[in-house]
């Protein structure tokens, strides 16, 4: 079977509904495309002051948030993202009491972070409230946490919210941003790293996610390289599995301000507290996110 | 963005070219589809006596094969699947020397199994002929080591095979096959797996890939109870990437023979030497693919 895809506008886009209706997210740039089949309307969709959010309704992924065309997440798979975002950081710091989270809209890496009863204060900047609106409506399990008395949720410019922020106000920052384009863009260069590293304690650690080590490979080795160019001591990365993702499979890079960081263990009784609660992370899937595959690990060491 | 779908019937599918050609294999069961970048015309396709086979150049994946619609592999990522069906058995097992291939007929597992000095043999039976000839030309890179010494390839029926096979003629039998529809099916059921336990060695290892743990996870299910139930003593889960498969997200399934089987762990040295020269296997990485996700460790307890 081969198909030829039909290239449509954004006007186009609320096409008619008919039993072979998909929502197809073509990469060009990699050369790859990922498609869910959906069921029925479109549930919402609008420009917000930064981005085109949409909601869909899948056959089989439940819920669905698109921005810009690109799949944000689904009910069904979320869970390995949000909780490998979160808990190695978490569970790799030997104290993890003040959080950061800069983008992270839906609310999913905020509930994972407040599984942690170590945590004493987490906050969110995201630069658009309407993707935590639309998510306290269309994924409310994701914002269970959102009343957390420890949560604060602020709709701000992320990169301004770091610079402003005191020095070492933060024991770990995670940058839960969309792709390196569009608003999402700044969040990816050394500047930002720069001012992420300053507002960090001294055994803080940055997450940010990092895409696919398979057809991302030279993007992580860039954002490896930037963050010890800008005074982390030492990076790490964690992979996983995500299937609505380009490739399938993702990453997330965690750069140490001290080298010791990234030679520690995780704190093995918070991994088993929190993986009573989880559906992949666990001491197991911990150390596999940890391990690098040969050519991963080439390529970190070739450049990085 | 949102397209509709056109559904093409075979007689199509040798479209015309043009600026916006994509392979897509959309699996209507699970609502997923995947999709590669197209470069140029269709290298081959052909009605085989048992299904039919294409190759195509991709933008960014290298080559091609499809069968009956569904991508089998790439130039790019077949290392992340081949690696992964062979090495952790092989290294597993406490000394193989006599493997069967089922399937496999493109010869990658056949390489990666060649590579282990212990192998005395290795027989692969794929009932098509085809496969193999047309990897011969468009994959030579897989096929490497079919002229090995040690290598027999066999264009036969395997379950047949394996029925008429000497009591324990084999230490691991590898069954690399489609999924479990059209001519693969008899290879998952319990007929077969009774055979090959009866063909194995008292430590012998039956290997099978058994799809995506997020969206077969029935299917693994079953796999493993019937294995069990046909005499296997204990199963294991080996997890990866494999990006142009439903999902990303894929595995295979262990059976031993003997209990104490799965609780061995692999052989260091056979693993440090293997990843001398693998890209995706390594000492971490065959650990990392062991691990089981919760939500798969729950449902394998369940039912298994």
């Amino acid at each position: 079977m081969r198909f030829i895809l039909p290239v449509l506008d954004q006007s186009q886009s609320s096409g008619m509904v008919n039993e072979n209706e998909w929502f197809l997210e073509p990469m060009e740039s990699k050369g790859t495309l990922f498609g869910l089949k959906l069921d029925g309307e479109r549930l919402h969709a609008e420009q917000s002051a930064f981005q085109h959010i949409e909601i869909y309704q899948t056959e089989t992924f439940g819920k669905l948030m698109v921005i810009d065309g690109c799949v944000m997440l689904t009910d069904r798979d979320n869970f390995l993202y949000h909780e490998m975002i979160a808990h190695p950081a978490l569970c790799l710091h030997p104290n993890p009491r003040r959080v950061l989270i800069i983008g992270g809209g839906d609310c999913g890496t905020l509930r994972e972070v407040l599984r942690h009863p170590q945590v004493e204060s987490a906050v969110q900047v995201d630069i658009d409230e309407r993707v935590t609106r639309l998510a306290e409506e269309y994924f409310p399990a994701l914002c269970d946490s959102n009343d957390d008395a420890r949560a604060q949720l602020l709709f701000d410019d992320g990169i301004a919210y770091v610079r402003n922020a005191a020095d070492q106000a933060f024991d770990l920052i995670i940058v839960d941003s969309t792709d390196p384009v569009g608003p999402a863009e700044g969040l990816f260069n050394r500047a930002f790293y720069a001012q992420c590293h300053r507002a960090l304690a001294d055994d803080g650690i940055l997450v940010q996610q990092s895409e696919s080590p398979l057809i991302h490979l030279e993007l992580i080795q860039q954002v490896h390289a930037s963050m010890k160019g800008e005074g982390f001591a030492a990076t790490r990365l964690v992979n996983f599995p995500q299937p609505v993702y380009p490739s399938g499979w993702w990453s997330a890079t965690l750069a140490f301000k001290q080298a010791e960081g990234a030679q520690r263990q995780a704190d093995s009784a918070r991994v088993e507290a929190i993986s009573a609660d989880t559906l992949y992370f666990n001491a197991a899937t911990l150390n596999g996110a940890l391990a690098l595959p040969n050519f991963v690990a080439k390529a970190l060491a070739e450049k990085a």
